[in-house]
């Protein structure tokens, strides 16, 4: 299992304490799903039991009807190719949707991180707004008082804004934590108010690449997350200058990147 | 607010104990993003500012680049559809993906129910197995145990599958839910197990229509969360005689439907 996970060098503060601290991420990488030469999927997994993976998302999805229709399984790094057995035809319309084919199998996480610098994605600048370390801790707690009244399910994440001096800005809700932060920064768009210069970003789950895409494509310079990062979400944020909190709770957290910015 | 919740009645075990009960769910639903007449997204929300979402969306993905881009946003049941100001040019080959355009706007909750029938997703069958309730609040620790070899990132998720006396069967985690579940399934496929009777399978995090499908597919006839099912989980799991469980955790679980498969 060491391929699924990574060991980083962050900075651990607990209370106003700070140390340096060797966390395990879980590995985040894309792995590309291809029938033949058709790509059909491209999904950001953790690497292990690719084959299975695969397998099992072509039958879950309904376009494998059993595992007879398949000749073999052929797993490279971050791609997963299955060839059908002769005659078998599937139908590929059931996943409402295609990808195009590209030349190179097996797309990789700096791969990722480079679609977003060709994506136009700032690298953010400078070293302000810095945040107390104090004014993080209360985060969490301002994110729960507002999920109380909105949040009776335990089922919907939340994004929240916030300036330096702590104040909430925003806060949106979902079933889904990407819709929680495409809602508030479509809101914030709108509104005229991006990129969010000076303001940081908590999520109540986990921090993954996409979160960092979506956080940094707004132009916030600090993401912080209740739960763990992935190790693509670090690199990403690394890459791109933005300060990566994690387990954001109980008054202590980690600093992936950009600790410039925490005081 | 009223929109993103729904009460639902279940039966709350606690211990040995049960008794009716009103719990609320996070509504799921899918929501239609067009472009024009173009469908570039259909993604599972609750819903609430779509307006917001879609153009967070379109935003955040890199499509939209400021919101002077836009003419205007019109929203209505589970659709929202963006019109852009005559002569602005978008590149969707930025999603890397393609809908098929639908004729009519705004799919519903049911029509995805309804897709899973077409998808020859069976309808599961009789009353058998049955878990005692006794079994089923040894199950997240079994869980836990498992993934406190693996998982020391608190960043996997996981999913197990279980016979009726408790016994483990297998264990899949990733940094996505939906692949610990597709991993879990494609290796049970591939050893000539599928369909699943007979077994229960425990997800570490909340369950959602996604879940599901993956779960009916796979034959299983109860899917136990360690966290909250959403709205259209629930009702995905009653059309399809599957029995759901939520909130499996501290000694109690909640039961979404199916009650004949417990004891």
């Amino acid at each position: 299992m060491s391929r699924s996970i990574l060991t980083v060098p962050v900075q651990k503060v607990e209370g106003e304490a700070s140390a340096p601290f060797q966390d395990l991420l879980a590995v985040e990488e894309p792995l590309e799903i291809r029938l033949g030469q058709k790509t059909v999927s491209i999904t950001m997994r953790t690497p292990g039991h690719d084959s299975e993976l695969a397998v099992g998302f072509l039958f879950t999805e309904g376009i494998l009807g059993s595992v007879g229709q398949i000749q073999d399984v052929v797993s490279s790094k971050n791609c997963v190719t299955i060839h059908l057995k002769p005659g078998i035809e599937v139908d590929l319309d059931r996943l409402q949707r295609n990808f195009y084919t590209t030349s190179s199998c097996g797309v990789c996480g700096k791969a990722s991180i480079e679609a977003l610098r060709m994506q136009a994605c700032p690298v953010l600048a400078g070293e302000s707004p810095v945040f107390a370390s104090t004014v993080i801790h209360g985060l969490p707690a301002v994110l729960r008082q507002d999920q109380r009244v909105f949040d009776r399910t335990g089922g919907l994440h939340g994004a929240a804004l916030f300036d330096s001096s702590g104040r909430l800005l925003l806060v949106r809700e979902d079933v889904g934590r990407h819709n929680a932060v495409d809602k508030l920064a479509g809101a914030e768009l709108m509104a005229g108010r991006i990129p969010l210069d000076g303001k940081l970003l908590l999520v109540s789950g986990r921090a993954s690449f996409e979160l960092v895409q979506k956080a940094l494509m707004a132009g916030v310079p600090i993401l912080a997350a209740v739960g763990a990062p992935s190790s693509l979400a670090v690199e990403a944020a690394r890459r791109f200058n933005m300060t990566l909190l994690g387990f954001v709770r109980d008054g202590r957290f980690n600093i992936y990147s950009g600790a410039s910015r925490i005081q």
